[in-house]
């Protein structure tokens, strides 16, 4: 989908989401409260052993939203002319494996310099769908999905960050990540239903969510129905973070390199793992 | 200085210095040799308490080495007009709190991409020379200056970055921290003396320094002695780090948000202390 249709797209479907928000009992939510507790900095008790590494390598031809090249590199000194080697680099803000900041779906809402560092730091939920994704390219992260989580580890930890892990790292080097259809302009990727924002949002101290592809709502959706809940609630999202099969589903400590540039709406970040 | 300049100086000293260097005893180095021992990832057994965030906010103001703006915004979507905000940016590399990656000073040594992980993740020696330096613009971190430290500290911890707190951070605000002097060419403010950059080169486990002023050199250098015997060496550095009068001496442990960019000499890092 061209940038102007997707605009366009996305214009004349918020309204109606709007309403359809307005209207949600949210009772899913319920269920993921969070305390009042202050919460510890790290997931862990004692220092952590290792880390790991969520950020893919950016570079020119890296996958995009729009399909579009997004990054640029202009070489201005060179080692062999100059003595040292020194780019300059034209880059849009979403690219690679980066944040959404508050400020990218609102008018006025928090920038990824203002994000707090306490909000860049914070125990790691990862929710694994891969199995539902590997037959449907169309699959989102349900409210089941959470309840299935929390079945399994307990609670979602206060302050955390909800990733899905749907697989498609493995695809990043091919066009499977975007996942074109035959309509040439539909993509096919997972990501998170509305109604498990919806949910997550009614845990007040869920700080960002994850995902694993190029955008926090599926490939197929038409309005950004999930960047339009999130984003104004004044959290923030991950978009093509890597790695998050090395890691355990509970009990990892997530550290988010987010660049501190003034005005921006997100940026390539380099994200952490501690075990 | 201008880009021409500063060049052209450095290319008329490189020949020099390095044959100064051939011929050096670098007995300095041999009090700071490290063990075999594999070393902990964090400086600390228990999980960290506190953050701190050691990184400037980057702006299109934001001071350079060279004088000329560095940073420039391209709004590409509106709110208003597209109901999302979205941002190009061109940056060059070497802006704001950032890495310097081997390449930089090295005709292939390792982009910043290709810094390992466990590289980025070290125990963070502050080294306090804020008193001459408030006398002295010109003030430079000496090996007697590591001499203070261990005496005060103990030996360097394994791995460690260490990092020069001149109290230059103060001034990001002002043009104190370019300091052009009369000339309206030399800038004045600290940075390490070539003789503790070789010092801590002879410390094999030491993975970079950093600097709280424009570069690892101090200002009034006219040959970029420290890049040069440093960044070929396969370590990196850090330049305009924020906030180190926040944390102490030894115990803190440094986490670099190093962009992974493909080919880049360094970038624009988010860089996190935990205590």
């Amino acid at each position: 989908m061209c940038h102007h249709c997707v605009v366009e797209t996305v214009k004349a479907n918020m309204l109606t989401r709007r309403a359809f928000f307005r209207g949600s009992a949210l009772a899913a939510g319920a269920a993921f409260a969070a305390t009042a507790l202050p919460a510890p900095l790290f997931a862990q008790t004692s220092a952590p052993q290792k880390a790991e590494d969520l950020t893919h390598e950016l570079h020119e031809k890296f996958p995009t939203f729009f399909g579009d090249q997004q990054v640029f590199k202009d070489q201005k000194f060179s080692f062999a002319k100059d003595t040292f080697n020194l780019n300059e680099w034209r880059i849009n803000e979403h690219t690679g494996t980066h944040i959404d900041a508050p400020l990218h779906f609102s008018a006025d809402g928090r920038s990824v310099a203002e994000l707090p560092v306490q909000d860049l730091i914070a125990p790691l939920v990862v929710i694994d769908i891969r199995e539902k994704a590997q037959d449907n390219a169309d699959a989102q992260l349900t409210p089941d999905d959470i309840k299935a989580w929390t079945k399994a580890n307990g609670d979602l930890p206060q302050g955390c960050v909800v990733a899905m892990l749907s697989g498609w790292g493995a695809h990043v080097a091919t066009d499977k990540f975007r996942n074109l259809g035959e309509d040439g302009k539909t993509m096919h990727f997972p990501g998170f239903h509305i109604e498990a924002a919806q949910a997550l949002m009614e845990a007040p101290s869920v700080k960002a969510i994850a995902v694993d592809t190029l955008s926090l709502d599926f490939g197929q959706s038409p309005d950004f129905a999930v960047h339009n809940a999130w984003l104004p609630s004044g959290r923030y999202g991950i978009e093509a973070i890597a790695n998050l099969e090395s890691l355990p589903a509970s009990g990892a400590t997530l550290v988010v390199g987010a660049p501190k540039l003034r005005e921006a709406t997100g940026g390539p970040a380099r994200i952490f793992a501690f075990v």
